[in-house]
C-alpha cells in the first residue's frame, strides 16, 4: 500500500483555498515566489498565446514550491477581452475604466491548473468560461463600485460573481469554479486517480 | 416619481435567501402556506409536464403571500431523472438509493421562478441546468454521506455543489445559481426593469 500523497496549493489566493476547503480537501498552502511579469514578458516574446501563457504561469507557480512526494497545485487566471490580456486592476479608477470598457460584451476567463510532483508537471487542465456583462451605465458602475469597495481589486474582472458582482451580468457560460479561479471538477478527478483523496 | 417596490421572497429556503443576500438585495422573507403535494397531484391529473408543474408550484407560493404593492418572488426546483420527478429525499437511506441510481448519468434541475404583484403573476422564468454525476461506487457514496451528514437532505439531489457535493460531479452545465435553487440573473434583470433595485 502506497502512502496517500499530500496536496499543496501553490497560491496565495483566498478564493482558491476556499474552493478546496469547500470540497472538504486537506491541503497545505504555500505562496510561490514567482516573477509573473517576467514569465509574461518571456511568453509574449516567444509568441505564445494567452492559453499557453496561463499554463506557463500555473506551471511556474507549481514548480516554485518544493514539497517532496506531494502533489503541488498551481493555477492561473487571465482575463481575455477582444484578444487582449488583463491583470487585476491597480485601483478603483482602473476598475471603473475596465467595467466601462467591457460592459455590454463578452469576455473570457482563461483558467490554467496544473499539478507538479517532485519537480515535474504531471497534470494540466485548461478551461475558458465566457461571461457576458450586461449594458451598464457609468452611474450604475459608480453605484456598484461604491457598494462593493476595494475587495473587487482582488479579481481580474473587478467583480466577484459570488457576491455583488452578480448584479453586473446577463449570463455566465461555463464552470462556476473556473469563474471563481480554479477548475474544481477536473482537479478532483486527477486527485482521485492519484489516490490523494478518498472519493 | 414612483416608490421603489418592496421585494418579498416567498420561500423558507435558506439557500435562496443567501443568493439574494449575496447579491446585496434588501428583501423580506415570508414562508408561503402552500400544499405542494396537492398542486403536484392536480398538475399530474391535468397532464402537465414537469416544467409546467414547477411553474405552478412557484406561482402558488408567490400568490400565497399577501404584500400590497410588493414584488413577491416564488420559485420551485424539481429534479428530473429519466423523465421522473424527485422530491427531497426523506432520509439517508433514500438519499443513498438516489445517488446510487443517478450515478454515472445526467439529471436536470428544473427551476421555475415567478413574481407576483397584488395577486397577479407579472413575471415567469424557467431554467434547466444539467448535471452529470460521475461513476461513484457504493463505498464512495457511503463515505460521502458520512462526511456530509443530514444537511444534504435539504436538497432534491442529496448533494450541495457549493460544499462536499462537488466531489460527486464530472461536470455541471448551466447557471450556477439555478443549480443552487434560484435563477439570479433573469430575476435581477426583472427587478431592475421594475426599479426595485438601483442597478
Amino acid at each position: 500500500m502506497t502512502d496517500k500523497p499530500r496536496i499543496v496549493l501553490a497560491s496565495g489566493s483566498a478564493i482558491r483555498a476556499d474552493i478546496l476547503r469547500g470540497a472538504g480537501l486537506t491541503f497545505e498552502i504555500v505562496r510561490p515566489n514567482v516573477d509573473e511579469d517576467e514569465i509574461k514578458a518571456k511568453s509574449r516574446a516567444a509568441g505564445l498565446d494567452l492559453e499557453a501563457m496561463a499554463v506557463r504561469l500555473a506551471e511556474a507557480k507549481a514548480l516554485a514550491v518544493t514539497a517532496p512526494g506531494a502533489l503541488v497545485i498551481g493555477s492561473d487566471q487571465i482575463l481575455e477581452f477582444r484578444g487582449e490580456a488583463y491583470d487585476k486592476p491597480s485601483g478603483m479608477v482602473e476598475a471603473r475604466a475596465r467595467l466601462l470598457d467591457m460592459q455590454g460584451a463578452r469576455h473570457t476567463l482563461i483558467n490554467a491548473a496544473v499539478a507538479a510532483k517532485d519537480g515535474e508537471i504531471v497534470w494540466r487542465n485548461l478551461d475558458r468560461p465566457s461571461l457576458h456583462l450586461r449594458a451598464i451605465t457609468p452611474a450604475e458602475i459608480d453605484a456598484y463600485l461604491d457598494e462593493a469597495g476595494p475587495e473587487i481589486l482582488k479579481s481580474v474582472g473587478a467583480y466577484q460573481v459570488e457576491s455583488l458582482g452578480s448584479r453586473l451580468f446577463d449570463r455566465i457560460d461555463g464552470d462556476h469554479f473556473a469563474v471563481l479561479g480554479l477548475s474544481l471538477y477536473p482537479l478532483l478527478k486527477f486527485l482521485r486517480e492519484q489516490r490523494a483523496i478518498e472519493y
